[in-house]
């Protein structure tokens, strides 16, 4: 079933809730505050959050919510908007506009619309199932990648990942800069890097570590400019993928990522 | 001898000129090549150093220029013009807008004047010896940093380092992140993030491998903000450093930065 344009004009207005909010927050230290688990987290990640659940809570109160500050709230229609106000908390932090808000609407476990919006440099990808993902007004399309040696891959840190995950990433990290270390990954842009492959400026994500509420948004985006998302075995992405999420921009190459990221055995002192 | 007016004046002028050439590229596909080296750069490097390079030849004939891509011109005046005119060039390809140009005057071997310009975000930080650092029009400060632990480290990649770096970057990083690794340094960004440590929304860059033409523009933009600017050993930056640099936005913390630096006996997994 095709999304309604009342859902796209409501994802768009959550979007805009949320930068109204985020924007004058933006390099103004006295919002910072740390959460229990040290990450930091604004006061505009919460009051985004809640400016978007107001607007969900009036316009569609049987939908669920699941929010990254909030928690779930459950619903009755099958629906189920899943929100992170501020991704990319250590950019927006840093004063870096490569931080995000991500909107998705999920349809019986699939989400079929997802928002990427970065509120200070007013940029704002949206991807719908059967329609052309748009960065603003304009389509988008992936670029052809002709070869895995030469693809430009990002992620946002190292550290995100796993120890037993490092040397597979390394390893698709080896085999697409053809022996020339120094050229490794783009690094931080957490869900903005996605939005940068929609558009054909990068050519593969891969990361590890994130939640439903991290890649809901990204995969409409990633597909309906012509990439594909998966895990890391190639698999549609699932709550249970345990968030090893792969964008890769030309399809055409996700057989030899996919064997790259399988292939350790070349792997030595990155290995840790 | 205080920086003449003609001379900040001029290096604006340097800034303008390099930022219309490079506008016109950044999203555009068409404007990339490859080096010799692989390294990722475009006409917009090529040719905005030689929009600055004509502006130079034109005003202080006398005056010795350095760039990344068209050389060494030596000069009669014992001053020297330092360009860079994208750093980050991997930011630029990949579409975000934290890449800079970089401006220094050096005069009888010391950096007195330093330029860092986003062009796409137009965001210009402004330093010159016995003024304040300014973003644009406005007096930017370094921010205080109460205790290394909690401090955010950033550096554009970890692959930039030698192997027998990294174990020191690793150390401050722990020192930093108090033992919570996910909390690890804000990555990617290359000169912006010395802007904006010197906003004050960054405590410490540390990075190796820089070149003068990369760090010549920031010692005057970190110093006129409050921070420190020195090598890993605390010594002043020369064209001698290897490149090893480190920004401390709050100069009460140099010591125990430097000493993290040094500790690497607590480290272990991450030795490689």
């Amino acid at each position: 079933m095709p999304v309604r344009p009342a859902d796209i004009a409501l994802a768009h207005r959550l979007a805009d809730a949320a930068g109204a909010v985020i924007r004058p927050y933006f390099r103004q230290p006295a919002g910072l505050e740390l959460k229990e688990d040290r990450s930091p987290v604004t006061r505009a990640d919460r009051e985004a959050e809640e400016a978007m659940r107001r607007l969900l809570d009036a316009e569609c109160p049987g939908d669920g919510v699941v929010g990254e500050e909030h928690g779930v709230k459950d619903g009755v229609t099958g629906r189920q908007w899943v929100l992170d106000p501020i991704d990319g908390t250590r950019s927006f932090t840093a004063g870096r506009a490569i931080f995000g808000t991500l909107i998705a609407l999920v349809e019986d476990g699939w989400p079929v619309l997802g928002i990427i919006d970065q509120p200070v440099q007013r940029e704002r990808w949206t991807g719908v199932t059967g329609r052309p993902t748009l960065l603003n007004d304009a389509p988008v399309r992936t670029r052809a990648c002709a070869a895995l040696e030469g693809a430009i891959v990002a992620t946002t840190s190292p550290h995100l990942f796993e120890d037993a995950d490092v040397p597979h990433f390394m390893a698709l990290v080896a085999a697409a800069s053809g022996g020339a270390p120094r050229q490794g990954p783009v690094y931080g842009g957490d869900c903005y890097n996605y939005g940068l492959l929609a558009s054909g400026f990068l050519d593969i994500v891969c990361e590890s570590g994130l939640q439903l509420y991290d890649f809901a948004a990204l995969a409409p985006i990633v597909e309906g400019a012509g990439g594909r998302m998966c895990d890391w075995n190639g698999d549609p992405l699932t709550a249970d993928s345990a968030g090893h999420v792969l964008a890769i921009g030309d399809p055409a190459r996700a057989d030899e990522v996919l064997e790259a990221l399988r292939n350790v055995a070349g792997h030595d002192h990155h290995d840790h």
